[in-house]
């Protein structure tokens, strides 16, 4: 091994997850589910925040309820976990402390997975929410959506299905660590190979499979790859990720296309941080620093 | 296999565990922690409570804080997983329901494990943590102790050692499928090998090996084995269990003991249960029922 060892909770949390999957490489996707869900180790309790589980346009999922939260504003959440893992209990205090700073609610939708549900079924997930939430008397400005990693790539996919359909759109786009390259072939996952405790790209492979495989579409769709994307016309777009991440280039290529599509977009940096970082909300300075900036943007998207 | 199908999530989970146990029989203590983290999935979110990491006496856990409660008085919770297993994160949404139900806070334990850390270990963590409540301000006779499996003998250990030391005691304890039989040798052990989706006579001696090994007690010692223990002068005491578990003996015979004696105890039995069915507080009638009765007996101690 030529990795160095991890320096935060985030980073001996996926060194030993990778020490268990390199153990038993025929782990079933229920245990890996189970191990994923331990995702939310990383995270402390955010205080003042309840939760129910509860679901919207007959997705479930965790609605995360800040104490004195501005109820009519509200982040969708799509999470984590290569399609195919991650939940919301992994992501609950996550959306905790995200919705507490922006002084909104959340909703972390339990989308179907792959491989059982392969493309587009997450996205379609997503929508329902959203279209639920309207039904509701939510206004489609008034939705922020938040996606990491996997779910990063569905919260941009979710918007330019809107976008193609010629639909409002939400306010506004949130994503972290945002997984989009179905090609598997960033440069980082080379340059950064030796610095990301988690992400390979022969585990990428598995989740490409998993999503793709039997859904009738390719790894250059922009639907399934939003670099392939016209970004024209898209909402306003903060994009977050450590620069010692395989998957840094992904938050690179999509920062570039966005300012060439014109779209208003934000990019922080987290120097040095692993696949996530603000998953060490209330536990490491530069995730709480990141929380703030997030919700320092959210705010700012409702002052124009 | 000679087992019918589980009836319930809680025999789902359990049976899938015991899937992924049997296929990776070498196991590591790791991967088995965050195995038994995913206790969690049993339980609804509870809804209108808080939660917050902190400590008491140096020993970390979860703070669960319904809205409304009387924070004076105050549930210990120890929780389940063979002294080596669980934490307050699979534990989490147990404590808020019953929490929430009796209208007070809880205190879910992150005691210190086995094997790193044998008896009495946890014992002393969880004596810590009343010490520090007690020097905060709270009487001993506001304090309610809990447990599940090896969390309950945990409750009773603690409790016997303020006994045994002369000290004030807690107002009452609560258990929930109880393990003491640190003998290994129960009844239901053979008799309800078929209906019980989780515990087998081979798992548990893992656990008392962890428990035990390097302790300098064995497992007749009634700190360790409360079966052996003389109850005179024990406060009152709540059992529930399963009446399918292959632990029920502890709890009829924990029941039996406490009646010789003169501890005013109640036993509720839940008909087809699994182990600690109140993990399915919010998804299921009966548990929802057995936390309405849990908490109309934690009241009742303060009327008398």
């Amino acid at each position: 091994m030529t990795k160095p060892e991890p320096q935060d909770l985030l980073g001996r949390i996926y060194a030993q997850w990778v020490v268990e999957m390199s153990k038993y490489p025929d782990m079933s996707t229920e245990l890996l589910r189970i191990l994923f869900d331990d995702w939310q180790r990383a995270t402390a309790e955010p205080e003042d925040v309840t939760y129910r589980h509860t679901e919207f346009g007959g997705v479930p999922g965790i609605q995360v309820r800040p104490l004195g939260a501005d109820s009519s504003r509200i982040l969708v959440l799509m999470h984590g976990g290569g399609f195919a893992l991650g939940s919301s209990a992994s992501h609950r205090k996550l959306a905790g402390h995200l919705a507490k700073a922006c002084g909104v609610e959340a909703f972390v939708v339990d989308f179907r997975l792959a491989p059982e549900h392969p493309y587009p079924a997450a996205i379609e997930d997503g929508l329902s929410v959203i279209g639920a939430l309207v039904a509701r008397g939510h206004r489609m400005a008034d939705i922020t959506l938040v996606g990491d990693s996997a779910g990063g790539n569905l919260a941009i996919a979710m918007t330019l299905r809107l976008l193609d359909q010629g639909r409002e759109l939400p306010r506004q786009v949130l994503t972290m660590s945002p997984w989009l390259n179905m090609e598997n072939n960033g440069a980082t996952l080379e340059t950064n190979n030796d610095t990301d405790f988690l992400i390979a790209r022969e585990g990428l492979q598995a989740n490409i499979d998993r999503y793709l495989t039997g859904s009738g579409t390719g790894p250059t769709d922009p639907f399934a790859n939003p670099l392939y994307a016209d970004l024209t016309g898209f909402p306003r777009l903060y994009i977050t990720a450590g620069d010692v991440e395989a998957l840094f280039d992904d938050s690179v290529r999509l920062h570039a296309l966005a300012q060439k599509c014109g779209v208003d977009v934000t990019f922080s940096v987290g120097e040095g941080q692993q696949h996530v970082f603000p998953f060490l909300a209330g536990r490491h300075e530069r995730a709480d620093q990141e929380i703030r900036a997030m919700a320092a943007w959210f705010a700012a998207g409702y002052q124009n």
